[in-house]
This record gives structure tokens, sequence and C-alpha cells, in this order.
């Protein structure tokens, strides 16, 4: 196993960008993961791991994971304390590192159309995002679609989603209204989530077939084009001087609801 | 209205530390606020504001709030752009601060027997925390019971909360099971939220009378004695390989099933 222990070697500095760049890891359909029962996740689930990365300490206090890790590596190397720190998004990393390469993206059309989903346009925090993959996986979505700025493969949202991000079927879009269009001619039932107690109450509407639940950025909610082309806009009733819920929280309650 | 412009005056000393330090927060009482609506929302409140702290800037960009905030603050003060920078725990911020006075404690005895009740016990992440909070008060909780590590004035915490945790009944307690056995005797219910599907389905537990519902520390859950007080564990069911939902999740599924 090769030993890196400077932390201007380029396989090293790539693998940096990548955590470090949302545009770098769009070009190259690659990513950075940390962590070892993250990185034995892909592993598992089939993700391709192109290069992995361990710190000595790593190798055998993580055995268990590590071995499958590296048995399904291309490239493995041993890293320094030095560069696991220059690799890592945490305060306290346990020094495991794959480069893994994107799932391919499902088609649009593999949209199964009496599923349910929920659909992100452009979460801002990693963490809300991660924590709404997780969230999905836990209740039985059939899938998330995300759009805008919603960058699955941030390191924080990686993080946060427990290896949910790669097992579950996610959808990534440019223009979320697109995909609503498809859905309705399909015959779905499309929902825009507003903050707005004059929508129809979300425990009321029916769930009895396929339907996408559109949840909007933190500060300033779904576009309007996403809110006309949706079918209804619905809402979770609020009581008292609460004006919202926390992104991640109300994506939990309509998934949630989108399951009952 | 004094100005100050230099990050050692003694008031910017103490209301950083206020900012950095539980311990400080907890021995004095106070709790230092960021954030032109949420000082404003405190003002709203009645919360007692004892010093107020205002860029120059924010004098005028948020003269709406600010006004208010002005008329019941005991000492207010201008500081400079630097004084602000050091005061504030955000990349942008507004140069909106204010010195406040902790609610007197809700009495145990002020617990609503026939309320609803989310206990959080020993929760480190504080956006989860404030996350939690917006979400309890957003879907009518009578409360919240707060333990162990659960810091609600925390800088990040206060910021998540949107203003909730500073409108909502809370009680902070050192022992958690102590107030689950004095609510076992008071003929509520009460519940451990556990990450097992073996526990019973938090869909088909009636809610007819006065619960409270535990939720655990993000790591490792409910300690083994507030789990043994409790009357029940119940469970949000979980799908696929997904082993737990990020606690704020949990606690919004939670809380929206109390109300259900």
């Amino acid at each position: 196993m090769e030993k890196i222990t400077s932390r201007a070697n380029e396989k090293i500095k790539y693998a940096a960008r990548l955590g470090e760049s949302a545009s770098l890891r769009k070009e190259t359909g690659e990513f950075l993961l940390e962590g070892a029962r993250l990185c034995f996740d892909a592993a598992q689930t089939g993700i391709e791991i192109r290069q992995a990365f361990f710190t000595s300490k790593a190798l055998w206090k993580y055995e268990e994971y590590v071995t499958d890790i590296i048995a399904k590596s291309s490239v493995c190397c041993e890293i320094g304390a030095e560069v696991s720190q220059k690799l890592s998004g945490t305060e306290s990393s346990q020094g495991v590192f794959c480069i893994c390469s994107m799932k391919p993206q499902p088609e649009s059309e593999l949209l199964n159309t009496s599923g349910k989903y929920i659909a992100l346009e452009n979460l801002q925090d990693p963490s809300n995002l991660g924590a709404i993959c997780r969230s999905a996986e836990a209740i039985g979505l059939d899938g998330l679609i995300v759009s805008g700025g919603c960058d699955i493969y941030n390191p924080k949202a990686l993080r946060a989603a427990m290896g949910s991000s790669l097992r579950m079927n996610i959808l990534s879009v440019d223009n979320l209204d697109e995909i609503i269009s498809a859905a309705n001619e399909k015959g779905m039932l499309t929902l825009a989530s507003v903050p707005r107690n004059t929508a129809e109450d979300i425990r009321t509407v029916s769930m009895s077939g396929g339907v996408i639940c559109c949840v909007g950025n933190e500060g300033s909610g779904l576009s309007r084009q996403v809110i006309e082309k949706c079918k209804k806009q619905v809402v979770i009733p609020m009581n008292g001087r609460a004006e919202s819920f926390n992104a991640s929280a109300a994506a939990a309650i309509l998934a949630w609801e989108l399951k009952r």
C-alpha cells in the first residue's frame, strides 16, 4: 500500500478539492466520503470506490470496516496524520476517506407514478439536506428529488445523511417545475408546501396514489414557478407565533404524512 | 447613548463571555441574544432586557425593531463594527445584541397534567435543540422539558429556535427521571422514544390524556434510568437500512403524533 505523508501530494490535493468544490464534484462525477462506517456503507451499497485513504491507526482501529473497503477499492493508500487532517471536515477524524463515483442518475422516466416523493428546491443547509435524506429513507419514501443548490455530495450533507444518500433513489434535476409538469401529466398528485395556514391542511389530503411534495429553501421557501405548477398548496398547521418549521422538521412531518 | 469602540470594554467582554460560556449563563441567569428580529421578539415577549448594543448601521437599517428594543432596555450602547464582530456568532451580523435575563423557571408543579410535552435528555447539537423548540411551538405542545447538557440559551440554539425558546414554556431540570416519576404519579403517560422496531408503534399509542415523550442524545439515545422510568417504549417505525432519525426530525414527528 502506497504511503503518503505530504499534504502537497497530487492525490491528496485532488481529494481535498473534491471535498471543497461542488463544481469539481459535478464536473468529475466523483465525491469525497469520510468516516469508517460511511465508507463501509458505500462499499456495501455497491458504490464504486476509486481510491481509499487510511491512517495507520484507522487500519487496526476500524479493521472490521476497512477490510471490506480495501476489497472494493481500486487504489488504497496509507496516509499520515497531517494528511488526514487536511482531508477531514471534522474535529476528531477517524482517518478513513474514499473517493467515490456518483451513482448513475436515475432517468426521470424511472419515477414510480404510484410512489411517494419529497422534492427539495434549493435547500442551502447541507445538514438539513442530509437529515432529510435520513428521514426519507427511514420513513420509506420511494425517493428524493433535489434541484437547484441542493448538493447531496457535500461532505456535511453526506455526514448528516448517515449513509442514506448512498442508498436512496435520488433524482437530481435542474428545473423542478419541469418534473412537476411531467408528474402532473402522469396523474400524480403534486403538492407545494407553504407556511400559510390558509393552504390545505396536509392531514386532509388524500395520499392514495403517487405524490410529490415540494419543500423550499430555508429562507425564501418555494419559487413561484414551482408553487404554480403544483396541483395543491399544503400546510402543516401552525400554532402560536411560530411562522414556519425548520426545513428538515417540515420535511420529516410531510414525509410521515405522505406514508400515513 | 454611550459609544463603545474598544473590544476590551468591560461591558463587551462580559457580553462576549455570556455568548461563550454556558456556566456563566447559568451562574448569572443572563444570556446574550443576537439579531434584530430575535431581540425585538424578546422585547415583545416581555423578556427583561438589561443591556442592548447596536451598530450605527443597525440603528437605521433595523429602525422598526430597534425602537422597541431601546424602549424596553435598561442600558443602550452604540458599538463599532469591530466590537460587533467580537460579539457575533454569525458571518454576516446585523449588529444588534441584547443581554437578557432568563425567564423565571416554571415550577415542576406547573406541568399541566393533561398537557403534551417533549422531554429532551442531554441533546448535544444546539441547532437540533433550537429546531425542536421551533417545532414544538408550531405544533402547539404545552411545553418542553430539557435536562442534562441541553442549553437553550446557547447562541446557536437561540438562533435555530427563531424566537420560540423565548415564548415557549420550558422546564429545565437536572434529573429527567425525577420528573418522569412525578408525572407517572400524577397519571400522565410517559413515553421513551427508542430506535427499535420492537417497541410500540407511536401511531398506535393513545394520546387522550397528558403525555410526556422523551427523546435522547444524538449518539447514545436515552439513558437506561429514563427508559426504565417511562411507562412505555415507543418507536417511529423505520424502513430500509436506516437505523435512526436525526434527533430534531424524530422530535418533530413525535410532537406531531402527540397532538394528532
